[in-house]
């Protein structure tokens, strides 16, 4: 009763200015304006051990929705969900001498129990090639129990010490790692295709981020793996290509080192071929640096939580009863086709302030509905991606919303194909390539394959921004005239290879 | 070729002698038969390390269908999904003097990274509660910003040393761990209650297993909250209870500790009132303990990955081909009205060793097709959970099916029921106390609610068995004559409280 009494007497205070613009802009501070719009657009809170980040609801769901696509279709391959341990004990840590070389400086290990010492340290997984295979030796006995084929939804820990960055570089990231046994390098083969289509498609048809489908360099590719494939994002604003997602043919190293055979329909002693994949919250991020924009983040609708934000715009005088209705209509109807909307009632905020805070949060589209549009019997329409405005009858509100939806989606890859396009610079020799690298070109250039030169390379454009190196050779291959030579060592070219720097 | 010729003169050879018995039962040695049953049964794999179990697909799809449920339960309540860091700093950890006290001895500690020490070692997250309140404490505000209701699907580590056990008890579990905040204690209340009821529902409706709710005691209750509560199971076999999940009010404990205020609608600070609350990948334990049998798993309906195996029971001259046809028209008719069959159409074992290895499984319903029966147009079916065998004739096979699996599932329930209630043993004395513990009842006793008074008990009751201890006061009282006097002190009784031994 008191509550109520000493409320009627105070005045409502209802915030008119918006003070939620980002202090830095995109094209002027890109590392700035990154931290500053992942924390505004309440994706990310930092937290108190470094490198560690609190991924807030408004990522999670972007996290759902590519988890529920994902695990739906690794289903329908028959690929099953399993838990594998946190820990790893040293000595199957350390079974793949590469492996091992690979990942040891990141390995964060278990040392203490409450007060007590542990016997052995115990490492926490980095990846779990090493915690699953002993057991992938188990189960596998003869051809029947082929494919193998397992999946998990977990954390991992690589305690890096360079550069952390949310979702992009974190000492704790979610991600899903596939580990599949064949018995014959055809169907391993194909099944790294398989996943890396997967994920391509995270990236171009949810996230609207182009990316290149092509094979890892020997230096590049997964320790201890035969070879790597990859979708590999480009990040214009800093020149810096980054590995999107890697689908991994292990070959027979691993199942060498756990003795992972198996009786063949010949009756003979067979080695398993595998493969591993993964894909992690650094999606998140990849998008962001793509679409985000100086009023905030720009999220594409497929994986929007909120794909519109309906906000009633009120008048004194006005019908403003009527305009709530029309609101609650609005997004009742919207959610009844399965457009994902809500409406913003709060009476302290000024319809402004609204703009800007779903601006920043990066909501696709928001509906304003004001008495104008009330009697009219329309609302208005307003785009995130570039601010158009239409006006929209009620009668045709499903359909229409639908199709700016989808006009979004759309436009915001063609954008980033766009922008990504006039990034890349084709080479031929090393003048051109390291005034492309000075530019943070994307560089398509014809390469021997050979280590040796990817290492010379790398030293000679060491720096402040870190070298150039190579990103992936694309699978989609321009023509390599007979007599091309490699823009770096001078002997015949192989192949075209994109290099740049990255993250 | 060469594959194709030797395999045709190879002879087939087909496993006819099930080996697949447990060699433990039930009755006799309940310890051994767990051990054995989660391993045959697929559902657990031991690992290297002490007290961490491999969750093989089996486990998995079972914990996704509660996960499920779960989940979209919550999110009708508003509550949201987020990713707080793995790694908790010492200083937060510690914060909350009760807290620390009841998990320090269990918290593993990080202090290397590859080969170098860690300036400071950083725990690893035994619950969430001090990772999560400094932040709540940032975004935490004014009246508005609450009830602050977050959730999320992640892996906790707790070190112990005691009785290691598949599910029950291990160093790394999965759970669902809700944080809510309110202004009210009325709000806590009734979100603490809203919880429970859908951990009761996972128990109940989903596992088939009864549980109890009710109120821990203060001794038993989750270190420095308020008061918690549980859904109470009980395992007749050894007589022991089971806490099933947990839903907590913290009171305002932690508000204290961790700074968490706000503006209430009078404009005055106020501070919050939080819960806490989860269940975990212990309740498959607890339902393969109460259903499981001599024969293997007996897994619920509702959460049985495969609901019905269909096998095909092949004769020499039978129209083989025919029967194969039956089985996979019986899987499509049967998967198109959503209930998950598969057919078992392996040529290397007999029908005899496929059911043995379906009943370890604990596939609730098998089909079975043979000559007889595709020439009456039926199918036979056997339950899982009594052995009884009826004939379904096809027009009727859908209907039917889904008959059968809630009978089943109803079935599972009662009969848990039945021998959970009479393990129930009323005492009103000592003696009568102290013989029921030693008969492994699930002993309900009027309580003078005093904490000596437990710790007295618990004293006197110790021995190789453990101690008996309280399970839980259940919200559903029998009646309390005045004058009733507490079995232990003989003080007046506040209310009736389950005792017990427990896990």
């Amino acid at each position: 009763m008191a509550g109520k009494d000493s409320n009627k007497g105070k005045k409502k205070e209802v915030k008119k200015e918006t003070g939620l613009g980002l202090s830095s802009k995109k094209d002027e501070n890109f590392g700035e304006w990154y931290s500053e719009v992942v924390v505004s657009g309440e994706m990310i809170e930092y937290y108190d051990i470094s490198g560690c980040y609190i991924l807030r609801p408004w990522a999670m769901s972007i996290w759902e929705i590519l988890q529920a696509f994902f695990d739906a279709e690794i289903k329908k391959m028959k690929i099953k969900n399993s838990y594998f341990p946190l820990f790893v004990s040293p000595g199957v840590l350390q079974k793949e001498k590469d492996h091992i070389e690979g990942f040891a400086p990141e390995v964060a290990w278990v040392t203490k129990s409450g007060e007590s010492d542990l016997e052995v340290p115990i490492a926490i997984r980095p990846t779990s090639e090493t915690v699953m295979y002993p057991y992938f030796s188990k189960w596998i006995r003869g051809h029947r129990d082929l494919p193998l084929r397992l999946n998990q939804w977990c954390n991992v820990v690589r305690w890096e010490f360079s550069n952390p960055t949310p979702f992009i570089r974190s000492r704790e990231f979610l991600w899903q790692e596939g580990h599949t046994a064949f018995a014959t390098k055809e169907e391993a083969d194909a099944d790294v295709l398989e996943i890396l289509e997967l994920y391509r498609r995270i990236y171009e048809d949810f996230l609207a981020v182009p990316v290149s489908k092509g094979k890892k360099s020997e230096l590049e590719k997964f320790a201890g793996g035969l070879y790597t494939t990859t979708v590999e994002a480009f990040i214009p604003n800093t020149g810096r290509g980054i590995q999107g997602a890697t689908s991994h043919c292990l070959g027979q190293n691993f199942a060498t080192m756990f003795e992972i055979n198996f009786e063949n329909e010949k009756g003979e002693k067979a080695m398993v071929w595998q493969n591993s994949w993964g894909f992690t919250t650094r999606t998140i991020g990849v998008m962001i640096m793509v679409h985000g924009d100086d009023k905030g983040l720009v999220l594409p609708p497929k994986v929007a939580a909120t794909q519109v934000i309906v906000i009633p715009v009120l008048y004194k005088d006005a019908n403003n009863q009527g305009i709530f209705d029309a609101c609650a209509a609005t997004v009742k109807n919207l959610n009844e086709s399965g457009i994902r909307a809500e409406a913003d009632y709060r009476d302290n905020y000024s319809p402004g302030w609204k703009y800007s805070h779903w601006e920043m949060k990066g909501v696709p589209l928001r509906i304003e509905i004001g008495p104008k549009d009330l009697a009219n019997n329309q609302v208005r329409a307003v785009r995130r991606d570039n601010g158009a405005k239409t006006d929209i009858t009620v009668a045709n509100l499903v359909e229409q919303v639908n199709d700016v939806l989808a006009s979004i989606q759309q436009n915001l890859f063609d954008v980033a194909k766009q922008k990504r396009d006039a990034c890349v610079q084709v080479v031929k020799t090393w003048d051109e390539f390291a005034e492309a690298v000075s530019q943070k070109k994307l560089i398509l250039a014809p390469w021997c394959d050979e280590e040796d030169v990817e290492k010379d390379v790398k030293a000679r454009t060491k720096g402040e921004m870190g070298a150039a190196k190579t990103l992936c050779s694309p699978f989609d291959q321009p023509e390599l005239p007979e007599g091309t030579l490699c823009f770096a060592s001078g002997k015949p070219a192989k192949k075209w290879t994109y290099w740049g720097r990255s993250y």
